[in-house]
């Protein structure tokens, strides 16, 4: 991995960060990294049956769980003292995002504003990196997307997703708040909740795999997708402390695609599954907020703070099946 | 004006409209041309102070008005039966929007959330067009700005009035909601607020001048802005409800920009103001928020539909002055 600029450089050791989402599945690789780098670590998380986070996942991990919504007014005091704030919750089903609207509003967006005017108050000098995503940009008229790339989400998680990560940039703006906001590509590896078929394709395949049942893929298995491996986005989250990229929006992106059909084909190879692919009719209401295929352009947070992603999706993949036949309970239970 | 496709060509005599925000600014100079044209005329405003809204915006006209939110789910007794619905409620106060963030994005996306739910579940036919704001732009890369320039907005009311718009597109992408969003320029024109200095330059400016008090302009006066006159947005509503216009977002704005300095003389000389113009230094508050320049193009609507602005500045603003003259108690008491 690079090692350009940001707190990763700076060494960590009298560094106290706050992990909102921190149990989740970034969250909680984002804690270990932090906690090995010597960091004081305190965690927020809502522990929202269904989004990810399990305490399972920092087990063992010397760290502070305050288990609430980040927009209860008792998060002031992580907030109070914190050198870095990685605010990393939300909720990421898309499909939940269109069966309950306003509860995805609610955690993406408005307990975002919650939570800035918290800092304001308590802590306006501490560093914020704020985890958005690729999601946001929707059906766009070219592609790759760049961050000059109108929006145009397709379901409610894009909507309030983005509303959440632009909220950060007014307080940057108006406030001189020290904010940084990521739109993450598809990420994938351990710590990730696998067993829900509404958080991305990327578990659901690799459960599939891991339990050698068939992975089936809408339509023919041509649409592009880039991958990203969660240590990629801990790297990337650490580099974005830089102070040059406050006030700024960066995608965080692999600047390799890939089609589904080959990304799946990788997952049963890692996973030595005896079943493979099937390729199956689109549902519809899968099809109506499908976007075809998506690539990111990432060369902004590559130019301006020195981050690429550095795993490749074989390695990735290996490595992250490694990890769920070493953690079974992955597959049943969380 | 223009007579291109939508609801004014066809005639109202047989249609039921539902006017969201139907005593505020915009929404009672609809209500009014909605009335002679022969519709049917259901509002519901919430009349929350300050916003805008005010009954005798309507008085005399043939109209009923629940005074509620639109969030309420009482509204779905005038969703219900509706042919079309203009959605123009919202919350239009930057710097509010800047003192109350969570009001605005209550106010402006997530009770839009509520109406679409119950649009969907009540009227899933009706035809819908929401008012949004040019402000969602925010500072741009580049002018003037178009459909597929990324939004960068400077205040909360720009982001939530974005996720409001989104929202509609959402819904008219996946479930085939007959939405249309249009992105107001600065409109000014007879029924506006005055008394406010904080729903845009446009009334302060007409307020001072028509008080024969001294405009005063931050900078140098040189930043140039659109203006449109309400009747020229009556008309952008109603062309919308075009049938080709389903899905689709339109910046609304004037050809013909100006500079601040040439605004507030036109102004002056309307209203036969004994003093001008002074130029004052930026509050800080202000400048942080404040984007220079800002052009919309739109020539999506003028090519699509076949819309564009027909009232000269000079002209609108001697109408306005008029008007203003014989209703002087909108210099006072709204």
């Amino acid at each position: 991995m690079q090692r350009a600029g940001g707190a990763e450089q700076d060494g960590l050791r009298s560094i106290t960060c706050l992990v909102t989402g921190g149990v989740g599945f970034i969250g909680s690789n984002l804690v270990h990294t932090l906690v090995a780098l010597g960091a004081t670590v305190r965690v927020v998380d809502a522990l929202v049956a269904g989004h990810g986070g399990d305490i399972r996942n920092v087990a063992g991990v010397d760290v502070d769980v305050l288990t609430t919504g980040i927009g209860d007014p008792a998060v002031a005091d992580l907030v109070d003292g914190a050198d870095i704030i990685f605010n990393l919750a939300g909720q990421v089903s898309h499909t939940a995002s269109m069966s309950d609207p306003l509860a995805d509003l609610e955690l993406n967006a408005v307990d975002h504003a919650r939570l800035l005017e918290t800092i304001r108050r308590v802590n306006p000098e501490v560093r914020v990196v704020h985890a958005s995503t690729r999601q946001v940009y929707g059906r766009v008229a070219t592609l790759p997307a760049d961050e000059l790339t109108a929006a145009n989400p397709v379901d409610v998680n894009g909507v309030a997703k983005l509303a959440g990560e632009q909220l950060h940039m007014v307080y940057a703006q108006a406030y001189g708040l020290r904010a940084t906001s990521l739109r993450l590509s598809n990420v994938y590896g351990p710590r990730q909740r696998l067993t829900s078929n509404e958080l991305g394709f990327l578990p659901v395949f690799i459960r599939k795999a891991l339990l050698n049942e068939t992975i089936e893929i809408f339509g023919d298995g041509s649409q592009r997708r880039d991958c990203l491996h969660v240590d990629d986005v801990v790297h990337a989250l650490l580099t974005a402390t830089d102070e040059r990229a406050v006030g700024r929006i960066y995608n965080v992106g692999n600047q390799r695609d890939h089609p589904l059909s080959e990304i799946a084909a990788m997952i049963v190879a890692a996973a030595e599954s005896d079943h493979g692919v099937q390729y199956v009719p689109w549902p519809l209401d899968h099809q109506r907020i499908d976007i075809g295929s998506f690539r990111t352009d990432s060369h902004r947070i590559r130019e301006e703070l020195g981050w690429s992603s550095s795993t490749e999706l074989s390695d990735g993949v290996k490595q992250t099946v490694a990890f769920y036949r070493e953690n079974p309970w992955y597959l049943s239970s969380i």
